[in-house]
């Protein structure tokens, strides 16, 4: 089907007037937006238009309005997640602000679409204070089934999602923390399987504590990992340290078993695995000092924090977030079928649980094909959704938020 | 095209749990919603994803950081509406929040693609307050291309939209007001063509000052209408009451030229012409006082409020909102193209001469067929959206507010 997907508006813009159209591909595909609204029921006659709008559609509307739950029945609300940003972090060029976060927003719409069959409605908001962000989102909660936060700058993502969960009854699940968390997760387990190993084995030094590596580091603990050392740009973080943020903290509190303090460098001698999700390089020689058969997983994109030619010298098992190299570190294995999973009982959120389970099945997905190089499904494995689906409903019902 | 739509959430779902359904073709066909997103470029593979996500994505939104007015050019938003609510004035049923208003949205939405090729989202918002929605919608600005405000109740409807279209670059248009007035207008222009009479020559009477009422009344007296008279449930509007709301004191001031005072039943006497956006009933000797050849657009529904049976007896023309009687007054033959149009040139707002000029096109649609049982276009006849969005776009360019 999707082969069959033409895009008449890039077509005809692009003949009228393209010429002073930027030589790449990206522009051409890109002209008139990546996606459209659909009606799935016809609007042919006069009968149609008396079902579909006025003067059928008001017995639902009051129908409605007698007993609220019916919204998820007859309405779109329950298939539809709002794509919200506010375009403050958007992939690496940072603050670009809303209009121009939105080709991405509209990606991950259409991803959603693709791999989960959720639709999804990019919204680029023109605002910046936590609470004005909450009560936007809050406020526009009735109309969606979900709240997929995107790209919005470390510290104020974790307030936001926080204080926006609190408001609303629908999930609200920011990306950049629990999708990278839970493909990481996903992609750590099967590497300490490959290489005999149980996370409660392991050492992790994460490289970066903006939103990534804060969920990172939760989702490894929950999992139930040995230790984990989150690193920011002053080195690791400890208790000791008095420059910590409220969120930075609290992350002091609950990593670092070992009680390490200084550098990224002295974190990583003797640790088992390399978590990157920060950019920045890391020296060769620091490499060398991990522990054998080490786990490098070096996400920044474009440029990872360790070289796969580099990290294959030391590591047993090299993951990036580049579609290129083996084992692509990649969040669309998990959002769509997260949400997929969380609208179809109706979550009211999503879980530590739903996380976890989505992250287990997602590394179940690989079983019999495991190796060094595929510890992580490809995104096109179409066993991936339906996997990952099925276990955040289940999870979802364990835990007691499912609404059916 | 349209008869291949089929709705598969509806056929699925109503197979698994349909047994409670209410008894009505209108439940079945709400079953799951009436929309869905689609991808309009190819999300096969690898290089698919490379284009149309990251890391394609991130030159096109370089590229708007940079150069802000291609957010026109390269994403969607200069295709897609918010269809926003409050849920407060919802059709014929009033206040019955936003959940219960979505199916309306929705329909709204649907019909905007159908009928104008429009993309829409449905929006039903959880806030009254005006600042809060003028707030929350102002800052939904950058996602899209025009707002479409709908069943918000009066006079909120009005101060919201003024203090937003002052906030905003996109169209902010109260279909209820002015959709109504636009379809209203280019009725009364062919009925008064007609019966051979200039819009100069004749007297209104409108029945009821909400939100159409005063819309209507507004662009009457714009298209250069005899004389207008508004009533509200204590009479007409005039300047010598003290019970006056900011809304109906303004209307005051430019309606009502004769200086009338007192009932509605009054106000008909010798009048040319009635419009009925109010519900109650006119009594039928108030009817027969009219002026020969009276036009009669009696839009309440699904009650006129005078009976067309009633009406034909004293009236040249005779208009409902309803779709079982000629002449039916409705929005749908105006907002897709005037939307359509406005989107065509960037427009930065709906001025009064688009409106107009929509009106005008709408109108002109009839040519040949003109009759007492054809003074305005049926929905479904295809010439309308063009003529109104060609009409709207140009009219746009005239008014100086196109930006392409």
């Amino acid at each position: 089907m999707a082969a069959e997907i033409v895009n008449p508006r890039s077509e005809s813009a692009g003949g009228e007037g393209g010429t002073d159209e930027p030589f790449d591909p990206a522009f051409a595909l890109h002209r008139g937006g990546k996606m459209a609204v659909v009606a799935t029921v016809p609007v042919r006659d006069k009968d149609d238009l008396s079902l579909a709008y006025t003067p059928g559609v008001a017995k639902v509307c009051s129908a409605i309005a007698e007993q609220p739950e019916l919204v998820h029945d007859y309405t779109w609300k329950s298939q539809v997640v709002a794509v919200v940003t506010d375009g403050s972090a958007v992939l690496g060029l940072g603050d670009i602000g809303p209009e121009a976060s939105l080709p991405v927003m509209e990606g991950k719409a259409i991803l959603f679409k693709q791999f989960g069959g959720v639709d999804a409605v990019p919204l680029a908001l023109d605002c910046r204070d936590v609470d004005e962000l909450v009560d936007t989102v809050a406020r526009l909660a009735p109309s969606f089934g979900g709240i997929n936060l995107e790209d919005i700058s470390a510290p104020r993502c974790f307030e936001v999602e926080r204080r926006l969960q609190e408001r609303v009854d629908i999930p609200v699940f920011h990306d950049d923390q629990h999708g990278t968390a839970v493909v990481t997760l996903a992609a750590l387990r099967n590497a300490a399987k490959l290489t005999g190993r149980g996370l409660g084995d392991l050492r992790a030094v994460i490289s970066g504590a903006g939103a990534a590596g804060v969920a990172i580091a939760r989702i490894l603990i929950e999992a139930g990992i040995g230790d984990v050392a989150v690193c920011d740009r002053k080195g690791i973080v400890s208790a000791d340290r008095d420059d910590l943020t409220d969120v930075k903290r609290e992350l002091a509190g609950f990593t670092n078993k070992a009680g390490l303090s200084g550098s990224l460098e002295s974190a990583l001698s003797g640790a088992d695995v390399f978590i990157g999700v920060s950019g920045g390089t890391i020296p060769e020689p620091a490499v060398a000092t991990m522990a054998k058969d080490a786990l490098i997983f070096a996400m920044a994109n474009p440029t990872p924090e360790i070289h796969p030619d580099v990290a294959h010298k030391y590591a047993a098992v090299v993951a990036t977030g580049r579609s290129d190299f083996p084992n692509q570190i990649n969040n669309v294995l998990a959002f769509p079928g997260i949400f997929a999973g969380a609208l179809q009982v109706r979550a009211s959120r999503i879980t530590e649980g739903m996380k976890l389970a989505a992250a287990e099945a997602l590394a179940a997905v690989v079983a019999d094909e495991l190796s060094a190089e595929c510890v992580i499904p490809s995104p096109f494995d179409e066993r991936v959704a339906p996997a990952v689906t099925a276990a955040v409903a289940a999870a979802a019902r364990r835990d007691g938020v499912a609404r059916r």
